[in-house]
């Protein structure tokens, strides 16, 4: 015991010294431990780390906690942390949690829960100072230094109307040299840019990186202001969005994480498995429809998985650019066809050079030019697809309003393995007399 | 002319109300028909849309330019803009770009480019203010309103000691609630939070996103400040970094874009493609194993293309959920192990719903039950082996500190291909007295 209490204070130090660091430590252990560390640490410090703790290992702690650090964690916590917390625990463990949060938090919570997941209402934080317009500078100087001893966050302050209509916005920085006896009327910046609550959560994002601006106020449409979404908060939403989209091309769907429950993974996965199921039959039956000219030429199925991974893998490298590009907003709706034509034009030329070494590759193993000659063909042929596919199917899907990521895989894949199979076989057909 | 010149104000009204919704639309039109617009602009509304463009837009635009709009342009870019557009200009370009720009924003932009790409030196705002620890805070808010004349943005004012060394920092909140003959040493915040500026950028985005900071300092080894990091300028680094991963994933290069030139995306995915050509080979060189059973029972070859579809989308979907747990954060060192555990249950599940499907469908459609057994078993083998190496491939190669997204996907079709015929064809050469 005396060991482990001479370790506290460095443990403590730690976590002063380097938050982030501290935390990430914490990340690493295992629960009963960093528990263990938590308990150790002072209630405030403890309560910190907390909410530096991703959402995921936040419940995971929480659901194993002793009551007082319970009480005292959800005693203290901001409603934003707490929506997402909530979102994050076991169905038994919300009804414990909601029980214990404070009143004024749980109908916070409750609020953000009931706009449309991805959204700015979600993700707003509701802790925020609106000022009315008639209020002079000295006054809500005033205001700012009463509220910061309760140390509230307040980077600015919002202005309001009698109707309560945000109408502007004053940055401490105007504040601090504007004369103290001005109104915040004749001082606030009336070039504001607000945001609706159901605005979704990657526009909000393109909209402060393109402003440059590190919060957006979130209002309702009546333009009463509901929160404020800040960009140091937006920057996990934004990863998880993006890679959300990784997930959704190769029909995992977008809500599942690495530490989801087994059932939970095979829910969401199993569907798309079948569709995949149903297109790979569909390949199968283009093979099928060859199995004459299989029969009589059996190396032909030795180069059937050639035919299909190379096809794959050059449209799956187009997918992912073009994806990218739609994410980063980097194609310009004029220039569409363009980026169709080029990737149409890479996929030839990648054909012809794969197609040329696949011809060599296969003459020399089997010793035979004309088989050669077939598979560097239908190289050509499904590398061509499979660029055409690759740029025009996200592009279509996102023309027509639907989501690009979404199984833009699957669909890719099966385009790539019929076209690559029939034109193969097809020219094995066109060949045979040559082949033997 | 009268009906154009009638246009002008409005467009104008457009960009001072929304300028990103303006500047949306610009980035959808022919670089010709956006350089009209901007033109016909007042110049200190085109200078400003040019700031909200995308890097790729702008350097395109900029091109176009005639001189006067591109001297202009050039005389009021930041150097952090100015360096991404640098960077995004043709060689010809280049050297005109810095013919144009004036000495002193030439001199920081080299300086932003020597840093290593995705560093914090090579992102950072230089426009900052220090001032040194024993200002009065009555001549900091001097020093601050001057400043703001020339519109300069300040939200920290950072706090150096007199070998210039970064000690403290002061929000525009604490200036404003301090007495004014404060020193600034008794005002500043001490427990500051500066990053290194050859800190990668994603590093420094979970470091700001943890700390709910909207900005870091960026400092030299000596602890000299040498810039700040926004977290609102973060925002587009941030979904460049996660959408990086999935080309690389592919083997596309992570610097490849979709408006990339031919060659250079030829340059780039050839190589890889050839990779991939020789472990396609591998997996033909299985089924070249097995050419004898596929001689007497051709349906086998029909079925490949299913083994194949199947193996690699439960790869790729389990693969997709590891990467984004990798870069989400949200995978404990010790609980590696479980991942890989709960991978390869997922993977023995789906296998056998798969397997009793495709078994089913393969009995009816060729009217051969031992078949259908055969397929069934070689995709509960493939499945099982697609959810243990789509978590072990990128698992193994982060914990070997490799970049667990580099040519994941290559490496995991091949497994799934090489276990997927092995298999397949493995049953269907113990059954084969009972397939015919």
């Amino acid at each position: 015991m005396a060991h482990r209490s001479a370790l506290i204070p460095l443990v403590q130090r730690f976590f002063e010294h380097d938050p982030v660091a501290a935390v990430q430590s914490l990340e690493t252990m295992k629960e009963s431990d960093a528990m263990k560390v938590l308990r150790a640490l002072p209630a405030p410090l403890a309560v910190q780390a907390f909410r530096f703790l991703s959402a995921g290992h936040a419940a995971r702690l929480l659901e194993d906690a002793p009551p007082d650090i319970f009480r005292e964690i959800l005693d203290k916590l901001e409603p934003r942390q707490g929506a997402t917390l909530f979102l994050n625990l076991s169905d038994e463990d919300r009804e414990k949690f909601l029980e214990h949060v404070p009143e004024k938090t749980r109908a916070k919570i409750a609020e953000l829960l009931q706009y449309p997941e991805n959204s700015a209402g979600r993700i707003m934080s509701t802790d925020f100072l609106t000022l009315h317009t008639s209020v002079k500078v000295k006054d809500a100087i005033r205001r700012i230094r009463a509220l910061s001893r309760r140390n509230a966050p307040a980077s600015y302050v919002y202005v309001v109307d009698s109707e309560d209509h945000l109408v502007g916005v004053i940055n401490m920085r105007d504040m601090l040299i504007a004369s103290s006896t001005q109104t915040l009327e004749s001082v606030m910046r009336t070039d504001i840019v607000s945001v609706n609550s159901f605005l979704d959560r990657e526009e909000v994002a393109n909209l402060l990186s393109r402003l440059r601006y590190f919060a957006a106020p979130v209002v309702d449409s009546e333009n009463r202001m509901l929160g404020v979404v800040k960009a140091d908060e937006l920057i996990s939403d934004v990863q998880d969005e993006a890679t959300e989209d990784i997930q959704k091309m190769f029909g995992a769907g977008g809500d599942e994480r690495a530490m989801s429950p087994v059932l939970f993974s095979l829910r969401k996965r199993l569907p798309w498995l079948h569709v995949n199921l149903g297109t790979a039959f569909l390949a199968a039956s283009v093979v099928g429809l060859f199995e004459d000219v299989i029969a009589r030429f059996t190396v032909l199925a030795v180069f059937l998985p050639v035919v299909a991974g190379q096809g794959g893998n050059a449209g799956a490298q187009t997918l992912a650019v073009v994806m990218r590009g739609l994410v980063l907003r980097e194609i310009p709706r004029g220039k569409i066809w363009r980026l169709i034509l080029k990737e149409t034009s890479v996929g030839i030329l990648n054909g012809v050079a794969i197609g040329l070494v696949t011809a060599l590759v296969a003459w020399m193993w089997h010793g035979n030019a004309v088989l050669g000659v077939v598979i560097g063909l239908a190289m050509i042929v499904n590398l061509f697809a499979a660029g055409l596919s690759g740029a025009a199917i996200p592009l279509t899907m996102k023309t027509m309003g639907l989501d690009p990521a979404q199984s833009s895989s699957i669909v890719l894949t099966t385009v790539t393995d019929v076209v690559g199979f029939f034109s193969f076989l097809g020219f094995a057909v066109l060949f045979q007399n040559h082949l033997a």
